[in-house]
C-alpha cells in the first residue's frame, strides 16, 4: 500500500529519463514533511534486498525526534535527522556492531538540551551516537574564547535538526542508497555555515561513508572546525582490543594521558577509575592523502576501519574511555581539522582553519565493518602500507600545556 | 469504543493469571506512545467508579505537554508526565482543593525552559504544581558550587519528561490504581540517577501517595538531594490557617524570617509586601520514623496532611509565601533530605547524602485531604501523639549565615 | 468542505445577534487547538475576497511552529503565533514587499533558542521577521543589569508562543479581519506581563495595524520596555532609498555611527564591511501625538510608512544595516519606549517606564504599503505636515557614552 505514493514521488522527482528514485522526506524551505515513510527494494522493482524507513520516536526527551533506518541487507544503520544527521548506531544480524552504550539512553531532542549549561557541557546530555559531527562553527572543550564568548563543548551542529532530508536510490547496480541532509548553523551576524551531509551505502555492503560539504554562505571569511567523533564500544572494544593508525607522531592530550602513552595501541577492559586518556596523532596518508585507522578486537576477527583524507582532516584524536560499562566503555577515532582543545588553544597551533565567503570544504569519512580475520588483516595491511617504515614517534609533552592556561 | 483496544492491551500485558490490568502509555526504550487514552472502571468490569485519562495540552508553552488525570470518584488528581511526573493539582467536587494559583498559568513544556537563565532561576518559569520533586542531582537555591558549576534552582528532574508511564489497576478490592513513571537524570560523565516514581490511590479514598525509588545507575558513588515541594493555596490556606508539624526544633531560613518565627504556625491572609518567610524544621517521628505535618483552614474543617518518614526525609522546610493572590498565595510543606540552601552550604550541615554505585533509595510521601473537622482533629491528634511532651524549640539563628557567604 | 465546522464555530461563538464571526484557534486555558484551519470570504457569504489560514511548519528548527496567513485580496501577511505573534513578512502579487532576507531562513521554534547563549545574543538565532516586539520585561542590547542578572537581547516576548489566538471577521463592511493573540511573560516572583496583541486589516486595503495592550497582572509596579522592531529590505530598500521621519533631534547610537550622521536619511546599496549604523531620534507628532516615518525606494514609487503615537512610543531608532545581501541587507524603523541600549543605561535617560499593578498600556502601530509615487508623496507630505518648519537637529554626541561603560 506504500507503492502508489512512492511511484508518484518517483515520477515527480525524475521527469524525463529515470535513473534514480528520489524521495524528499523533509524540506523546511518548501515546508514538506512526509511523516511516516518507508521504501524497500520491492517498491522499486529491485531484487537485492534493502529498506529505508523514517521513524518517529516517543517518550522522555525523545519527543519529536525522527530517525532514518537504512537496512542494506548486511547492515542496519540508524541516522538521526533531528540530531544533525548523526549516526546513532549500526547493527548486523540484529545486534549492535558499531556504536556504544552511553549512560544517555534516549535519542534526545535538541529542544531539551541547553548547550551552555554546566559551563558549556550541555552537549553531554545527548551524547550517545556512533558518529557525531563536532563543529562547524567551533569544536573542542568548552571555554571562554578570547572575545569573551563561551564556546560550548563540540559546537552546535549535532544539536541542530536537519532542514532537509532526501533519499536517493540509483536504479542501476550497485543501487547506491544516498541520504542527504542539510544542517544549518545560521545566526544573524555570527554564522552562515551550511553543511550538506551525505550518507551513502550500497545494498549488501559492509561499508558506508559520509561525504559532507560545508559551505560558508556568508559574504565574509569565517573560522570553522570539525571533528568526526566516531565512537565504538562492545563488541569490538574489549580487553586486548587494538587500535592501529598510520601516523608520524603521537602525544598525550594532557598530563593524565602521559602514563598510557607507551600502551596507546591496546585497550584495557572496563576499568573503574580509568576515566579517559586522549591522544593527539599526526596522521600520514598515501600519495592522495588517504589514510586509515583500524580498531579490532583481541582475537583480531572483528573490527572497524575509519578511512579519511589528511588533506581534508589533517589531525586525529584517539579517545580512550575504557571506564566501566555503566560509565560508558568506548573509544573514539576522531579525524578532524582540530584536536579536542578549546578553540583558543588551537589557533596558535594552526588548527582553526578559515573558509572564504561562498567557499566550500569537503569531508569524506568511510566506515568499514571488518567481519572476520581476513578483513581485519587486509585493513591492517593497508595501514602498514601507508605507514611504511616510518615509526610513530612518541612525544611525551602535550601540544598544549593545560596547566598554564586558565 | 475504547473497550476493544483496552482489552487487547490487557491481554497482552497479563498473560497467564490476570490479577491486574496494566497499560503501558509511554516507553522510550520500546518507542511506545499510546496517544489519547482513557480507562474507566466500566472497561474493567469494576463497579466502584474511577477513570484514568491521558490528555494532550495545547497553546502557548503547553505545546507537547501530556497530563494524566486520575479520578477516583472522590478526588481528581492531575499528574504531569512531561514535567517529571509532578502533581499539578487535586480537585474535589469539581473544585481545586490541593494546589495553588501561581502567576505561571500554563503547564510548561521543559523545552521552553532554560534552567540556568536569570542566574539559575529558570525553574520559576514553570513552577505552579501542587507537588514538585526538587532533585535529585541537587536541590536548593541557585549558586555556583565549589567546583565552579552553577547549580540551578531545585535541580532538573521536574523539567525532565518521563521516559515511561505505566498505569496498573488491581482487579481485586480495593482496586488500587498505580501510575509508575521513570524519570532519568542522565548526563555522560555527570549523572546516572534514575527515579521510578510511583503514584497510588484507591477508588473512593481521600488519600494518595507517592512511592519513589531513586537508583544510582552509575558505577560510582554520587551525591543526591531531594525536596518534596508540596504546595497549598486556597481554599485551605487563608487568614488564620494553621500548620502543625511534629518537630524538635525550628529556625528561620534567613534574617528576614526571624520576625515571623514566633508565629510560625499561623498564616496571614494575602499580604502585600510579605514575600516569603522560610523555616527549617527538624522533624521527629514515631518509632518507625513516620511523621506528619497538617495544614488546616481557620475553621479547622478543611485541611491536608503530609505524611513521610524521617529516616528517608530527615528535614522539613515550611515555606510561607502569603503574599498577594496575584503574586502567588501559597505555603509549602517540604520534607526532604535537605533544606533550601544551595548545595555548597548544606554539605557542611551533613545534608547532602551520597548514594552508592547501583544503590537505591526509597521515598514515600502520603497526602490526605481532610474533609471535615473530624478528619482535621484526627490528623492533629496524630501529630500530637508523635510530638508527645517535647516542645518545638525555637532557635533564632539561621542554620546558614547567608550574610557571610557569597 | 470547511463550511460545516466553520458554521458550527460561528454559531457557538456568537449566540444571539450575529455581528461578527469569531474563531478560537488556540486557547491554552481552555486547552483548545483547532489544528489545520482556513476560512475564506465565501465561507461567510461575503463577496470581497479574503482568506485566513493556519499552517503548520516542518523541517529543521521549524518543528511545531504555526503561522497564520491572512490574505486580504491586496496583501498576504504572515503572522507567527509561535513567535510572539510577530509579523514574518508581507507579500503583494505573490512577491515579498515588506520584510527582509535574513541569514536565518527558518521560522524558528523558541524551543530551539537559548536566549542567554553567546552572552545574551541567542535571540539572533531566530531573527528574521518584518516586525518583532522587543520587550516587554526589558529590551535592548544584552548586558548584566545592576542586580547582576543578564538581560538578553531584546527581551523574551518574541520567543514566547501565544497562549491564545482568535480570529474575528466583522459581518458588516469593511469586514475588518482581526487576529488577537495573548502572549504572556510570566515568571514566579519576577514578571506577570501579559500582552493582548491585536492585528487588524480590512479586505482590499494596503494598510494593516497592531493594537497591543500590555497589562501588568501583578500586584506590584514593574518596569517595562518595548521596541516595535520593524524591518525592511528589498524591494523597498536599495541604493538611494530614503527614510523620512518627523523628529526634533537625531544622534548616533555610538561612535561608529557618527560618520553616517550627516547622510542618515539616505541608504547605500549592499555594502561589504558596513555592518550597522544606528540612530536615536526624538520623534515629534501632531496635536494628538500621531507621527509617521516613511521609507521609500530611490525612484520614490514604492515604500512603506510606519505610523505611531509619541505618547505611547516616545522614541524612534533607525537601524541601518546595509551590509551585503547575504549578511542581511535591512533597515529598521523602530518606535519604542526605549532605544536599543541595555536597560541599565536607559534608566538614567528616563526611558525605562513603569507600569502599575493591574495597569494597562496601549500601543498602536500602523503599516501602510505605498504602492506608487502618489502614495509615497502623500505619505511624505504627511510627515512634512507634522515636521513643519522645525529642523531635525543633528547632535553628534551619542546619548550614552559606551566607551565609558562596562
Amino acid at each position: 500500500m506504500k507503492i502508489k505514493p512512492l511511484v508518484a514521488a518517483l515520477l515527480i522527482a525524475t521527469p524525463g529519463l529515470v535513473n534514480a528514485a528520489e524521495f524528499v522526506l523533509t524540506d523546511a524551505a518548501a515546508n514538506i514533511d512526509v511523516g511516516a515513510w518507508k521504501v524497500t527494494n520491492k517498491d522499486l522493482g529491485i531484487q537485492q534486498p534493502f529498506s529505508v524507513e523514517k521513524r518517529q520516536l516517543y517518550g522522555g526527551k525523545q519527543m519529536g525526534v525522527e530517525t532514518l533506518v537504512i537496512n542494506n541487507g548486511e547492515l542496519e544503520i540508524t541516522l538521526v535527522p533531528t540530531r544533525g544527521m548523526g549516526i546513532f548506531n549500526v547493527k548486523k544480524d540484529g545486534k549492535r556492531i558499531l556504536g556504544w552504550d552511553s549512560p544517555v539512553k534516549e535519542i534526545v531532542n535538541p529542544a531539551f538540551i541547553d548547550l551552555e549549561s554546566r559551563n558549556g557541557l550541555g552537549w553531554l546530555d545527548g551524547f550517545n551516537e556512533m558518529m557525531v559531527r563536532c563543529g562547524y562553527e567551533w569544536t573542542g572543550h568548552p571555554g571562554v574564547d578570547d572575545n569573551g564568548q563561551l564556546l560550548s563543548l563540540h559546537g552546535r551542529l549535532q544539536n541542530t535538526p536537519a532542514s532537509t532530508v532526501k533519499v536517493t536510490i540509483d536504479d542501476q547496480p550497485p543501487y547506491t542508497i544516498t541520504v542527504e541532509g542539510e544542517v544549518s548553523e545560521r545566526t544573524f551576524k555570527k554564522a552562515e555555515l551550511v553543511t550538506l551531509t551525505s550518507f551513502s551505502v550500497t545494498p549488501g555492503s559492509n561499508q558506508f561513508a559520509v561525504h559532507d560539504t560545508l559551505t560558508n554562505k556568508a559574504d565574509y571569511e569565517d573560522e570553522y572546525q570539525i571533528i568526526y567523533h566516531s565512537n565504538f564500544g562492545r563488541p569490538i572494544l574489549e580487553k586486548g582490543a587494538k587500535i592501529t593508525a598510520a601516523a608520524s607522531e603521537i602525544s598525550p592530550f594532557n598530563d593524565y594521558a602521559k602514563k598510557g602513552l607507551k600502551d596507546w595501541q591496546t585497550y584495557l577492559g572496563p576499568t573503574k577509575g580509568y576515566d579517559e586518556m586522549v591522544y593527539n596523532l599526526k596522521p600520514i596518508g598515501d600519495k592522495q592523502g588517504n589514510t586509515l585507522a583500524v580498531l579490532h578486537n583481541q582475537a583480531g576477527n572483528l573490527g572497524v576501519s575509519v578511512g579519511y583524507n589528511i588533506k581534508q582532516l589533517p589531525v586525529l584524536t584517539i579517545w580512550k574511555n575504557t571506564d566501566t560499562l555503566q560509565q560508558g566503555y568506548v573509544t573514539g577515532i576522531e579525524p578532524g581539522t582540530s584536536y579536542a582543545y578549546n578553540t583558543k588553544y588551537q589557533r596558535p597551533l594552526g588548527l582553526v582553519p578559515k573558509i572564504g565567503a561562498g567557499a566550500s570544504k569537503h569531508f569524506d569519512v568511510t566506515y568499514t565493518v571488518l567481519r572476520n580475520s581476513g578483513e581485519v588483516k587486509q585493513a591492517l595491511a593497508a595501514v602498514a602500507d601507508i605507514q611504511g617504515k616510518r615509526p610513530v614517534k612518541q612525544v611525551k609533552k602535550p601540544l598544549v600545556d593545560l596547566s598554564k592556561v586558565h
